[in-house]
């Protein structure tokens, strides 16, 4: 296992699996939990830790709300911890903030405890960030990243860069 | 009776029920009140003093927009105050400010007058509050709450929390 | 001691001080722990272990940025949490965000494991939620806040409540 | 006295005198009050009471952070109510979030209540639109606005209107 | 005529139309008009001094985005201007700003030109407001205004505000 | 080709589509490309440049979340670019920022690099706007924006205003 | 004269000055006015004309608050009309909302009546987008604009492009 | 050098230095390099390719407003890119926008293109996470990190973390 992703929630998982996908697609193996930093604060720490032992490199960390998950789990490990701001539909009602509360709670880290932050709802791009951060150590996850990155710039071209209608 | 449930406008029962079905599942007894601070100020006084001398102990105050309930409960007694920001859709068409209004008139009370504000839309929470509030003279509901924190934790560990697939 | 008041970093010790100082005005007892969240998570949860056993019966929580500091110990704790959002001078420049950072991470709990939020900065707010709180539970403090409530009024109305001169 | 100016706060003072100045320059009588809606709600209600028997016919209102104060009163009188959303220093450090969450709480009133918000700190407007109800009752309130807006525009066209040197 | 309503577009007639109903449930005569300051503001211009001279006593002017017209409105009279912020789809896809947009363009007017300005798409306080203010120079007006007031008391209390049940 | 109209991303292209169908409306030539800053940006440069040597004169850039394609073309041109903010729905779940994103990444741009920006999600606004720059050079296109600006005032002031039933 | 320059207030010379050198540095002609659209109305409809008639090509106008002369002028011309949103320190108080309410009432202008807006303050950027509009139809003024760009881009490219000590 | 800090103006180096500071305390080599997006794009793309045939592993950008700087960065590399929101200080006035602008417009990078984003004005945060992408590879960076990170506890369980004295 390269990649640990913990989720705060159960409902957060349809969002999350999109990061897990793209690592399945580079061949990279991760492991998922569900975790809340505030109801399962111990078997976190204790987590945090197994993942490391197992091998886990990078670590990425989805939440909705007041969303401490990654940066509780970044103050309990020393690898790189990818965060998700995730938009949650208020309890009450409909509508929430879009994301706001999440991005700031997870964003705006005290010094010295990062949190590498991702757009919100974008778990694509922390499996992304996972892969470039994996890629300075692993060749072969690099060599993939530039030949999926490649492809992205050709199809980009291809698909209306030289002009389209309408 | 240990809790009253103020709303400011009957269209916030459905969310402020789910704060009266916490007590109900916690066995306390509480009562609920619509009585908007704008429509009703009088009945209001009168109703906050009644509460008082029929037990009540905390207080729950949803409102919605300009939401002045909690506060001008606040200012008429020195039983905690919870108040629950909720969203409301705009008179006019659609969308809402997404509850940051009521948020922001619930939470800046002035110097003295506290209101124990809980998430937007979160009653649930409220209710909570409340018990913890209550647990420190009730011993009994104390103890339900760390059955209920420690089952809680039991679940969160595991549903998910020892890994699990998407 | 009654009270435990925690602060997020030594530079939220300004503002925190002015729940203090409430709290010895009326005579309750409290202790006070610079224990960030996310700099001192082991020794913090044996804190909160600790104060409970000292009997500590509210606890204060004031942090800034992503100021998870509050709803940590609300998930460590059945204990009332109080927070208290901090504006935070930002790391690089001069303005930060007014504390709206910090009033989101705080106030948006998920279900279950409330903090009871007060205002922006608000840190006396806190001291009066904490006695009022204790006050269910105390009549000593019941009285003393509702002599200090009608001082309170007594002064508001007398200090321009009749008119006054700009 | 034809209008009364509430001020929520002795800290109010300074910006609110300019609405009193503005009616001073008009020559239309007012008396001013400092009464919180959550320090001295009962005298709040019997000054309401009072100013309406003593003639006034417009209120002037200013508060700030949660500012109930205009809405209180207009839910305790069918006198046309002025809100004055004020900035407050955070009672913590320094910034506040710059009168959003007064003007939030003033202007986003419940159907059938309104408050007739003015600009953030504009407590002269809040003057200039008490003469301006006033003036489809008292012709001379009219004139002297008319008057007054004529030396408005001339002064505006004559300075920098035709032209100026940066 | 003693209420003109202004309309920046046709696609706020049904919002604005709640301001009609409440004019029409008081017996105030009221005409209405659909004039974009950006898109007639000569006629505009030309319709204000009509209104004014057919007896109009109060202005409405309700309007959405970057919503001129009701500061233009009150640039051009000195009756009273109520401003009602609407909100307004995006031109290009689904969600808008809430309103935002247009509550700070009408509430954050200059010194000296006052706009009345109520909550976000609350055309009915916008309504309400106009009738307290030609209350005070009408007294069957406001006669109607003080059986209204204690019949939505008198219902306020009769729902929920004795209890009621979830 | 008088004007070229690039969008970041396929998604884009039916808000788009409006500014291209104004343009077509008013006879002006003009090319549509799909390239996003960051997926195309070697290809992106060429096509700035090779729009310019073909004739282009101004260029509509439109794109949603962190919005760098206006800006980055107008750092490779001396072509005015007209800069539209898209809402755009967030990659995990539903609702985005309304367009605040786009809005602020696309409007605060750095000295001496500017970016026309029109409202957010308003394409036909920034076509009317390159209609508007072309006829300080074409007389012809000038003249049909007359035309089309007095219709456009002859029909607001024939739909509703001189009045209108709701 | 090819660029006029309108001010809502003096007290926005400051920053307009910004613009005014800018072109003055160009050698491109331009005249400046004050006029409020709200205290000078009939003026500023006057002036625009005039402008108009002395060959003026683009405008610029900047105003704070709810900023409605961009958008005012740009309803009454069809030149190409650049707004800059400006800071507004508070009528009452210190702090402004940082200009994002004269942001949104520039940018969000209605389907048919473009703002060219630029950056919050950035007066500058204002007379840079003048000049390349400008710069489709005078070549000379192109040129200059080539002349400045490379230059800015070598000077850009000497100041720490190749590495700098900190 | 495993490090390259790019700015996006000389301004941003006080902020910057910061960065630069942790980098040199763990013995971590780094180049600097003052290149905004807007200004010297071709160079920016050059030296990007040059501090990867450097040896470059991790890249940390800072920019403010529409801060375009680190999602170009990334679009041109595979290396981790690390974004720092700067405030800036408003061309025009005092206030700016506290940031957020620069935060929304790094963090919201289109999927496949990630930027690990900290918070507003934290360079210090962008340093330590590049040092714990490097930890990764390097297990001399990893050690250092770890007898830094029980240092910061051993500090922090010190200074009040046993209780202190207001």
């Amino acid at each position: 296992m390269k990649v640990a992703i913990f989720l705060g929630s159960k409902s957060d998982s349809e969002t999350m699996k999109k990061a897990a996908d793209v690592l399945a697609e580079f061949g990279v193996d991760y492991k998922a939990y569900i975790l809340s930093a505030h109801r399962a604060g111990d078997l976190l720490v204790k987590t945090i830790a197994k993942v490391e032992e197992e091998g886990c490199e990078v670590i990425i960390a989805g939440a909705g709300l007041s969303a401490a998950l990654p940066g509780v789990i970044a103050s309990r490990t020393l690898l790189p911890v990818i965060g998700v701001p995730l938009e949650c539909i208020n309890p009450g009602k409909s509508n929430g903030l879009a994301g706001m509360d999440a991005l700031l709670s997870i964003v705006q880290m005290p010094p010295q405890i990062p949190v590498a932050t991702v757009g919100i709802g974008n778990a694509k791009n922390a499996a992304y960030l996972a892969l470039q951060i994996l890629g300075i150590k692993y060749p072969e996850i690099k060599e993939k990243l530039l030949a999926f990155r490649k492809k992205m710039t050709a199809d980009a071209e291809a698909n209306g860069g030289s002009g389209f209608e309408f």
